[in-house]
């Protein structure tokens, strides 16, 4: 994959919003980000071990650490919280709104957190212990919570990058918390859908989609005490799978410590069902979640949704919104579903 | 990158367009796509001459030819229509309507195309004859305005993928048109963001967008007679550039010959800026222009925006629909227009 040219990447400000004037949409430039260093990339992807700065040992290497989880022995840690190194966005100053002509702006303000799920180096969430992934889970909680307490703050999203085609730069298991000033287009799109459904129905679309999926079964993966996994019906890419509550709730962060801890287990045996079908493919995780000063919501439904990156976005796709999907879902989840037997 | 496994792949069913109940956005469902052959991937790329489906000679390996133009001789092509071997799309069969429970679907008809746009094998449109470039931009048209008559399609899009990182399969150069019998929601908000400036301003916001960047100029990369290309003040990608005629049109296929000329100089120039600039990026282009059943509208202008793909789309992006982007666009402008001085 072509870089950017170093001559591009030389000047540092302090990142900014930008709005798009016809499609209301926001970008972040940030300059800082392009200091990033690469580990992985298309032809060395596996020999990082010595330099990572997410590994036990090199814990001087990132930012101080803002929370972790240290196990039993309350000694070492087990997951470990730690602001970005290259930030997206950055927490100093206020929402600073200023237009130039046409164009809207704000100051990029926010956070950009990372979770290190294990002290050792290894590539993915399977190979951590369990108790890692429910820690994980807490501490998106806890950061969640947190974070909520700022005011100029409305937004937070959890979400993992595996695999150089997923945008990871290193390989070290580990997901992410942005939060932002504003509500992002798509997350205001998710609501206002499910509201629209709701107003219809009087029904959470979610809810709704929950049961339609375990009485047809066609496109179930797996069904755990607390969740059920599928392949959507709208499945944009192959192998899409979302992890949704059965039980109705708005907010990840008011999720109680047994449903947590089930979807450690049902997170567990997706990616491992995804890992062994697809040869541990590149992916992405996403958490979706209401905003910070939503009330309890009847309409909206928290829930994980996980994309493995099969195919690339070409120019149809971003010219459309549509996507052009190979493999049914009802194919996916069966295979998916195959593994169970094993 | 990890492709599809072989048993995804087995069953073909004509393709299906599914809506997802939340967001309300569409996806196509289309087997036979996992069928094409990859002759590009990120290690083998530049060695696939011989058994070059798009190549003068190899006419019998793509479906039969739609149009073409044959150029000064009137014998061999030069630019070549087909039907994508492996449509997205069919065109058979009515626009039928279904749901089931949730889920609404559709059959899956439409058009898809591809425009050779030389006989030889080059992987550039900077490497074709200018004439060629202008021929293709007409056959654009040409082939808009016959499938508008089709009662059962609705938009029709014209995308380029180049580059194994943009989705591209074949590395002759080439280009493509889907037509779909539903307005992409993409599109959809495009022509509403610009109604309703217009409604708030009585102004086209393209016009004020070239009246803008024109007066400030530091965005800018070129401008010709008819056409001013600059890299948008909220650039989702490094490097993003779109190229916006002077003149307002929102059609593009009412655009007269001596100004299609001028895009073909235009086009050629700024995508060679991009090549130099960045080593021969993969790339995307898109040509927005309005569905085939809108009037000349006052709020909506047609025009080009290229995409170079240097940055991955990572679950941020996805979950959010903001874009982190490393470079400014003045700065990626002030990159592009250097090389004027050449």
């Amino acid at each position: 994959m072509n870089s950017i040219p170093p001559e591009a990447a030389s000047g540092f400000a302090p990142p900014e919003l930008r709005k798009d004037p016809i499609m209301g949409r926001w970008v972040i430039i940030a300059t800082e980000r392009s200091r990033r260093p690469l580990q992985l990339d298309d032809h060395a992807a596996h020999a990082q071990h010595l330099q990572c700065p997410f590994c036990g040992g090199n814990e001087a290497e990132t930012p101080r650490e803002i929370t972790a989880w240290r196990g039993d022995d309350g000694k070492s840690w087990q997951v470990r919280v730690v602001p970005n190194k290259y930030p997206a966005l950055r927490g100093e100053g206020e929402t600073d709104l200023h237009s130039d002509g046409l164009y809207d702006a704000m100051s990029g303000i926010g956070v950009h957190e990372v979770f290190i799920e294990s002290p050792a180096h290894v590539a993915s969430l399977t190979d951590v212990p369990e108790a890692n992934v429910r820690a994980m889970l807490r501490l998106y909680q806890e950061r969640l919570r947190a974070l909520k307490q700022d005011d100029r703050l409305v937004f937070g999203m959890i979400f993992k990058n595996v695999g150089s085609q997923a945008g990871a730069s290193l390989e070290h298991t580990h997901s992410q918390l942005i939060v932002l000033p504003i509500v992002p287009i798509t997350v205001r799109e998710e609501m206002q859908g499910s509201l629209a459904h709701y107003q219809d129905t009087g029904d959470c679309v979610f809810c709704a989609m929950v049961r339609q999926e375990r009485a047809t079964a066609r496109r179930v993966v797996l069904e755990t005490d607390h969740f059920l996994a599928f392949c959507p019906y709208a499945s944009r890419f192959p192998f899409e799978t979302w992890i949704v509550p059965t039980q109705h709730g708005s907010h990840y962060e008011g999720t109680t410590v047994p449903v947590l801890n089930d979807l450690a287990t049902t997170l567990r045996s997706v990616l491992g069902r995804i890992e062994r079908t697809l040869s541990r493919p590149a992916y992405n995780y996403i958490l979706h979640t209401s905003p910070f000063d939503a009330p309890l919501l009847p309409h909206y439904h928290w829930h994980l949704e996980i994309i493995p990156r099969l195919t690339r976005i070409a120019g149809f796709e971003w010219g459309t919104g549509f996507y052009i999907n190979p493999v049914p879902p009802e194919v996916a989840a069966g295979q998916l579903r195959e593994l169970r037997k094993e």
